[in-house]
C-alpha cells in the first residue's frame, strides 16, 4: 500500500471521482485524487454560501514546479468562483523547527514567497496573506484553540518527544488557527473553508479538523494533491535542486535540467521508433500533461515522438512559463505583499 | 525545612542580609527575604546604568492585601530611583490553565487588574502593561525564545504530563518573554531587570533565567517575598475570601473579617494583661507591622495592649487604605489602562 492509498484506507480520506467532479484539469488528470468533505464545500459553493480557500505555504525553501498544481487549484476557485484566498505562511514554524537560524530569515523568506505567490497570478484584492510575525494577532486565536490540543496528540501526530521544544509542540495550534481564521466574523465570517494541499500536509489538517470540531467551528474541507515527481523520477525536493525546476531558475538552467530528466524511452532511437516509449514512468510526459495540459501518450506509444523532442517541447513551455512568471515577479514589491496582509475587520467584496 | 528555606538550600536563592541592604521597610521587616543576583542589579542601579522593574501579575483572582508588599517594592523603585515598571499580565495563562472560561473574561479581568495597579499609585508615565491579547507582538518574542525550552523542562518544572494542553506547555516561553522584554532595544534597551515576586512564582523565574542565558540575554534579578498569612493564620488566598481582605472590599466588610482574625491572645483578657500576648503567631501583629509599619510587640508582650485594641487599630488603618485606594480606582478608566499598554519603539524618559 503506498502513501496515497494509506490516506484513504487508514486515515479516512475519500477518493475523488474525476468524472463527477468539477470541470478542472487537476481533477481530470488525477493530481487531486482524494478529499475530506469536499462534497459539503461544493454544495455550499453552489448554494451561494460564503466560502473561502485557505491554503498554507511554508517558507523553508523556494517554490518549484511541484507547487504549481496546488496553486493552480487555489487560482481556479478564485478566478472561476470569485473566492477569496487566504494564504497563511508559517514563518515561525520554519524557525522553531530549526530549518532556519533566525526569525528575521523566516520573515524575509516569507515576504519573498508571498511575492512569488502574487506573481503566480493571484488577485491582490482577493488574496490575504497571514505572516505570523506581521500578524501576531494570529497567536491570540491559536491560544483560543490550544486548550483542545494535548501533548499526547502532537506526539502521536508528529512523532514529537519530550526533547521537542515547546514552540514546535504549540505550533499545530497556530496551523489550526491559520486555516480556521476565515470563519471568524472579523475575518470575513465564511461558512466553510477549503484547503487544497499536498498529501504531506494532511496530518496538520486532520488535527485542525479535530480542533475545529472541539471548538464548535466548521471543519475545513480538504483537497489532497499527489506529488509531482522530481526530474530524476524520485520525489521532488528543493533540497535536490538538480531534480526540481525552481520558479526563480534561469530558463537556460531549467532547460539543462530537463535535458537530463528521467523518461520512458528505449535504449536506442531505432528501438523507440519501433516499439514506442513508456509514458507511465516518464517524468517529461507527466510534466507536459499535468502542467501544460499536453497529452503525447498516443504519439509516444506509437513511436511517433521520441524523448529529445518531448524534452525540447517541455523546455520551450517551461521557458515561456518562467519568463512570464519572472517578468511579473520583477514588478512585485514588498509593499505589494504588505498591502495583502490580512487585517482585522476585513471587508470583502 | 519549610518552603522559604528550600529555595535557598535547594534552589540556589541567596538570603538577604537586611542590615546591609537598602533602607526600605520590606527589607527590614523580612518580607523580602531572598534574592537572585540582586547584588548585580543594585550595582548597575548605583552606577547609573539603565535598569527596570518587571513584575508580573495574574488576573485569575482579585487583588488582596497579600499582594501589597510586592507592589510596594515595585513602587519604591519607581519613586525613589525613577525606574520604569513593566507589568506583564498573563491574561492568556489564566485561560489556558482553565482558571477562566473564555479569553474575553481573561482580557476583562486583566484590564480591571491594571486599573487596580494604577490606583495603587504607579506613575502612568513610567508604568507599562503587557496584556497578551492587546500586545500580541509578545508572542513573536516568545517564539524567539521557545527553541531553548523543551517539553522535558516544563514537565520537570511544572509537573506537566502528556495530557497537558500545548498552550500551557508553551506558556513558560511567554512568561520568559514578559520579563525579558525590557532588555530589547525597541522596548527601552535596559541592561538588566529586577523581578520582585512571591516565592510561588520562583519556578517561572528559574526557567526564565535559564532561557535568558541560552539566548545570550542578561538573566533577570529576582527579589523573593514571603507570603502574608491569611486572617485565619493559614495561607492567604482569594479563593477563601473570608481570610483575605480584597482591595475592592467594602471597608465595613474588611472590618468584620479583621474582627475574626487569628491572634496571639490568651484565653481571657485578665490572663493577657498579666502574661502578655504572643506577637510571633499573631496575624494582626504581622499586618500592622508589614503593611502599616506599626510595631506593637513591646506593648503586646507586656500585656499593655490587647487583641481587641489591635484589631480596631488595624481595621482603622485598613479602612483608610481601602477608602484611599477605592477613591483613586473610581477615577481610573479602561482608557487610562490602554494609554499605559506597552508599545514598540517605546521612548523612555
Amino acid at each position: 500500500m503506498n502513501e496515497y492509498e494509506r490516506l484513504i484506507k487508514e486515515f479516512g480520506a475519500k477518493e475523488i471521482d474525476s468524472s463527477s467532479s468539477l470541470d478542472f484539469k487537476h481533477f481530470k488528470n488525477g493530481i487531486l485524487y482524494a478529499h475530506r468533505d469536499f462534497d459539503l464545500f461544493l454544495k455550499d459553493l453552489k448554494e451561494g454560501k460564503k466560502v473561502a480557500i485557505a491554503s498554507g505555504a511554508n517558507p523553508s525553501g523556494p517554490l518549484h514546479l511541484g507547487h504549481v498544481p496546488v496553486f493552480e487549484t487555489n487560482l481556479y476557485f478564485q478566478k472561476k468562483y470569485g473566492l477569496h484566498v487566504f494564504i497563511p505562511i508559517s514563518d515561525d514554524e520554519s524557525y522553531v523547527a530549526r530549518k532556519i537560524k533566525t526569525q528575521e530569515e523566516g520573515l524575509k523568506n516569507s515576504i519573498e514567497l508571498a511575492r512569488d505567490i502574487l506573481a503566480f497570478g493571484f488577485d491582490p484584492k482577493k488574496t490575504h496573506f497571514i505572516i505570523d510575525q506581521l500578524n501576531p494577532e494570529i497567536y491570540n486565536f491559536a491560544f483560543k484553540l490550544c486548550r483542545t490540543i494535548t501533548l499526547s496528540m502532537v506526539k502521536a501526530t508528529y512523532g514529537y518527544t519530550d526533547e521537542t521544544n515547546v514552540g514546535l509542540a504549540f505550533y499545530p495550534s497556530v496551523q489550526a488557527a491559520h486555516v480556521l481564521l476565515p470563519l471568524l466574523k472579523e475575518y470575513g465570517g465564511h461558512e466553510r473553508t477549503l484547503v487544497p494541499i499536498g498529501i504531506d500536509e494532511d496530518p496538520h489538517l486532520r488535527l485542525a479538523r479535530d480542533v475545529a470540531a472541539k471548538n464548535r467551528l466548521t471543519k475545513p474541507s480538504v483537497l489532497l494533491a499527489k506529488f509531482m515527481p522530481g526530474l530524476d523520477g524520485e520525489k521532488m525536493s528543493a533540497s535536490k535542486p538538480e531534480t526540481a525546476i525552481l520558479l526563480r531558475d534561469n530558463p537556460e538552467v531549467a532547460r539543462k535540467k530537463i535535458m537530463k530528466a528521467f523518461t520512458g524511452g528505449r535504449e536506442t532511437v531505432e528501438e523507440q521508433r519501433k516499439k514506442g516509449g513508456n509514458p507511465d514512468v516518464c517524468v517529461v510526459y507527466k510534466y507536459l500533461k499535468v502542467l501544460f495540459d499536453t497529452d503525447v501518450r498516443e504519439k509516444c506509444v506509437k513511436g511517433e515522438i521520441i524523448c529529445g523532442e518531448c524534452k525540447n517541447m517541455l523546455a520551450d513551455k517551461v521557458e515561456k512559463f518562467l519568463n512570464d512568471f519572472q517578468n511579473k515577479l520583477s514588478k512585485i514589491t514588498e509593499e505589494d505583499v504588505k498591502a495583502c496582509l490580512i487585517k482585522k475587520n476585513l471587508s470583502l467584496s
